[in-house]
């Protein structure tokens, strides 16, 4: 596989995305049209995000349920006639066995519904609340075109579900999660996710307000990467959940939804992977160091052992290749499949007292003495290649991030160097269908704390008291 | 919920068991009928679990993947003619979005197919052998009677499917994952679970042979606990699996599939739980300890904190109960969440030193002196009270297997008192459905290693070279 030719991202970003998917064997298309397969490299990728989002979770407060994957038409359209939903996009269950069924049910494209059904029935007085769940499933959009990660009939996610005594408490939480969020793509997934409110008309039209983080990936093109709903009383409104408050009167309920998904997979390799293949920033790598032995000497498997035995006592996630592949293509598939640190173990090196080790971000070799404290040196190097990999994405964020004080200035960058473009808006649709133009651009998020550059809408001249970030999407 | 009156398991055993349910908040009937909703305590159960069986399954050389939730029908009907498959019992999903599909797709009852099916699009040469994954997922059977966690529409669970390079190598995968599990049931769920060899009519219609694990519950009904199947080149021939061998030699690889789901929580209840509700191994247990503080003072403020502090150092998954309840009906709380270890903190106890620990299994009362070692004494507690658990279910079971040497002692026994029963058999499937005919009773599995009772078949007399265990089913 490390052997197969990988498209230069230069050349053909959309070609080097499933090249490097496939070449690191991370999924591949099933016989199910627009369904595709987690093989083991990604699940692997996936149980890694699962495992330090989980924790994330349930440190601050959060349980796991699970909620059944069908919905019923009826229950289902409480939702619709609020929100405009998912009717065109979802798989419809209309047969059971060999019969057909009463009311056709659709294979959940979110949970809201199921969530809100269940809080109704649970939740009664104040003394109740909050409830604070969270959901690891797999969902179903009956998309049209697919890509692996990006956009799949069924994708892998996370979905939280809170409902709250107060306004306040649900606002807090909505924010709260966001901030997971954030926290976990700068400090694990190493990618500068920049985070805001999103305007009315990108907001999931069933919240109050979304919040959203977003991310821009190596070609310019963003991509919206988890999401925070405020819901305020509407869902609980639609479905009937009331409790007793603290003055003993009834009252709904206040809830919020976020979620983030696979598609984060997708954002690592289009932020951090080059020709070679895939690049893992090593706090979320499955396997954090490979040692390929290099001859067969028994000094050479002595060192390879016991360096083994160090790292894994050390909880560092390491491998040994015993493969009977040369020297050369097991450098290589080590490469492609990202691994962050490859120790190499030759009995040339052994001579001279030293092994070397290789970088995959920036491909670095660095010789150290075979006697040397292992564990310390792999993983402070980690630890470097942690931050560096964050800082480069950070740098390469901001240089792609513009700003546009006039309209044929927003089109000539866009036209020319997408990537970020930050500019005043007035909060008028009109203004945003505009801007969307521009090759299909749309605003990514309004930023919080940042003033207006000129005080003036971008497009049509009026007062602008939002600075928002416009990007062409995933 | 405490307080709720839960049904003698004596007087009424399904009443007691869904009570139980209810008042441990494991699940919950949903709005769509025939699937339930895991709540927070039930969902915490199959996580630990999950956990644990997949560490196993890890360090025995398996990892995890995703395969599509839908299978298209002619890829179902591939193994519906091998089998005479799951057709009757599949939902089935016609539309997409507003258009009807060219060809339907049945949510996946197992997942035979698609990894048969990606199976063969992957594997070469044995080169390529063994592969060996697992997928944890939901699947959906249309079940018309439905009882929490052991039948329902919609099951949570984990599928292996490997495959191989030669008969024996699948043979010895399908006997290590049965010995996995058994050992799972042993010692982690306090099962004393019984292993053996399905007879044809009982064993998985796509495989050559099924290894079962059988489980006894309180009330002498048995339960078919976890499968491992042998499948030889059945599915691979159907799905043209073919690799070439060290031979040089285009050959059908070797297969076998092995499983257990959220049955195993229904499982738990009734070997072990009582009329005061759950009772659950300290190993499996999502919260092995709860202090109850009793009195508001600071010093019992202070030795509570302690406690949590240093049991939480150690590990031990704590507790603190800092709701305003009365200390009566925490104390029973506790026991209906089937908490193992109850830490009672009292002022009136603490002028003497001492504090009070609960056994949940037993309700004994344990006085320790307040200042003494607590993480060695929960610890050792808890060891004790896995032994102690596995130990009366072992004898319960023993106590409860009977042996039948005429088919007029069988019918005595599963009359008066249903059980495990050993007896001979000839093979002769006409012997089983004899047997059937009392009250439903199954053969639950051959047993290994054991003797005939007499060398007749307890039915028709002829020569008998089989002992098997039967029962009466869930």
């Amino acid at each position: 596989m490390a052997n197969k030719k990988i498209t230069s991202r230069d050349v053909d970003f959309a070609k080097w995305y499933t090249d490097v998917v496939t070449a690191a064997r991370l999924s591949s298309y099933s016989n199910v049209k627009g369904c595709i397969i987690l093989e083991p490299n990604g699940y692997a990728i996936w149980e890694m995000i699962q495992k330090t989002l989980d924790k994330m979770f349930k440190e601050t407060g959060h349980r796991n349920v699970a909620m059944p994957m069908l919905i019923p038409e009826n229950l289902m359209n409480k939702e619709s006639e609020l929100i405009n939903g998912f009717a065109p996009e979802v798989a419809w269950v209309t047969m059971g066995g060999s019969k057909n069924l009463e009311e056709r049910m659709c294979i959940r494209p979110t949970s809201e519904t199921l969530f809100s059904d269940y809080y109704a029935s649970v939740v009664n007085s104040y003394r109740d609340l909050p409830l604070k769940y969270n959901q690891w499933c797999s969902v179903m959009r009956w998309e049209k075109e697919t890509r692996p990660f990006l956009r799949s009939r069924e994708f892998w996610w996370q979905e939280g579900h809170t409902v709250h005594e107060t306004k306040e408490e649900a606002e807090q939480e909505t924010r709260d999660m966001l901030n997971v969020y954030k926290k976990f793509f700068w400090e694990y997934l190493a990618i500068p996710a920049i985070t805001g409110r999103k305007t009315d008309k990108e907001k999931f039209a069933g919240a109050e307000y979304t919040l959203t983080i977003e991310s821009l990936m190596y070609n310019g093109v963003s991509l919206q990467s988890g999401t925070s709903h405020y819901f305020g009383q509407k869902f609980s409104k639609a479905y009937d959940i009331k409790f007793l408050n603290r003055n003993n009167e009834l009252e709904n309920a206040y809830q919020t939804s976020w979620g983030v998904s696979s598609r984060m997979i997708g954002a690592l390799i289009m932020v951090h992977s080059d020709d070679d293949g895939l690049v893992l920033p090593p706090k979320i790598a499955p396997v954090q160091a490979r040692i390929i032995p290099i001859g067969d000497s028994s000094e050479v498997w002595d060192v390879t052992d016991d360096i083994y035995k160090k790292l894994n006592a050390a909880n560092i996630a390491v491998e040994i290749d015993k493969t009977e592949k040369s020297p050369g293509f097991k450098f290589a598939e080590a490469e492609v499949l990202g691994i962050p640190v490859r120790i190499e173990v030759g009995a040339r090196d052994l001579e001279r007292g030293v092994i070397t080790l290789v970088r995959r971000d920036t491909k670095e070799k660095i010789e150290v003495a075979a006697e040397a404290d292992i564990v310390t040196i792999v993983n402070d190097l980690m630890q470097v290649m942690q931050n560096d990999m964050l800082k480069r994405a950070k740098d390469r964020r901001d240089n792609m991030t513009y700003e546009a004080r006039s309209l044929s200035e927003f089109e000539n960058i866009m036209n020319n160097t997408p990537g970020f473009i930050k500019a005043d808006w007035c909060g008028d649709e009109n203004c945003e269908l505009r801007i969307k133009e521009i090759r299909g651009t749309k605003s990514r998020c309004i930023m919080e704390g940042e003033k207006p550059l000129t005080g003036k809408c971008v497009v049509c001249g009026k007062d602008a008291d939002k600075l928002v970030t416009w990007g062409i999407q995933y």
